[in-house]
């Protein structure tokens, strides 16, 4: 079988917030956890099934400092349905926006994105489904 | 549709090593590119289809300077199916190997991983597939 990619990891300090904010804002299950001695993985995807992409999110225990973004790694990002009402939602639900619903235009091609803050300063790019085009895909 | 999860990103210094190190070694396939003035995206994935997740490459033109990693951002991670004749094939290919295959327990579960390092210094989590158990998902 071919390689697959299966996951994206990251480091969170309060994992109580990343759980509200992944699962009850963003939509996201969570689908289990590896428990070391110093540190917890916390693992979500959109379904409970080993073939969807998985966040993996690590809780060094006793860690209150916020870590450093650095300005390499840039973001995740999500197609959802109601981009407008997807970030009305999130918004009133006290979450970051960094950039409202904005409608970009590459290469004659116009697509629907925003960018939301999760608990730690990751930034989430949320994309209209349906106005995504790379190459000839359109997601 | 439900929200689901599409691509991660990150930037690059060099298109050119990126390629290489993503379709020749790791086999992704390049999908598309979206071209910004200041900017190009690459888009890589195992197949050519929209339900595939992406890794997007930010190339911003005339940077030369690497990129900060900070400490909060911590992997991307694919299965393979000989994970000591993958990495040892990168290997012999140039490719920095952070962790030599290594057998993990957690919870009285073993799996087997290593880390190979991509040429802009992001950490690639190679994973023997079917070692990998989350809750009650084997990958």
């Amino acid at each position: 079988m071919a390689t697959r990619y299966i996951h994206t990891c990251y480091r969170i300090v309060d994992p109580e917030k990343s759980i509200e904010f992944y699962c009850d804002k963003l939509g996201m299950k969570r689908v289990g956890e590896m428990h070391f001695s110093d540190a917890t993985n916390y693992f979500f995807a959109m379904e409970e099934d080993a073939s969807e992409p998985m966040l993996e999110l690590t809780h060094n225990h006793g860690r209150t400092e916020p870590y450093e973004m650095g300005n390499g790694y840039s973001h995740v990002a999500f197609l959802v349905d109601d981009l407008e009402g997807t970030v009305a939602g999130l918004k009133s639900g006290g979450v970051e926006i960094a950039l409202e619903p904005k409608t970009m235009t590459v290469e004659s091609h116009d697509y629907k994105i925003a960018f939301v803050v999760d608990p730690d300063g990751y930034r989430i790019e949320l994309i209209e489904r349906g106005t995504m085009k790379v190459g000839n895909i359109v997601q």
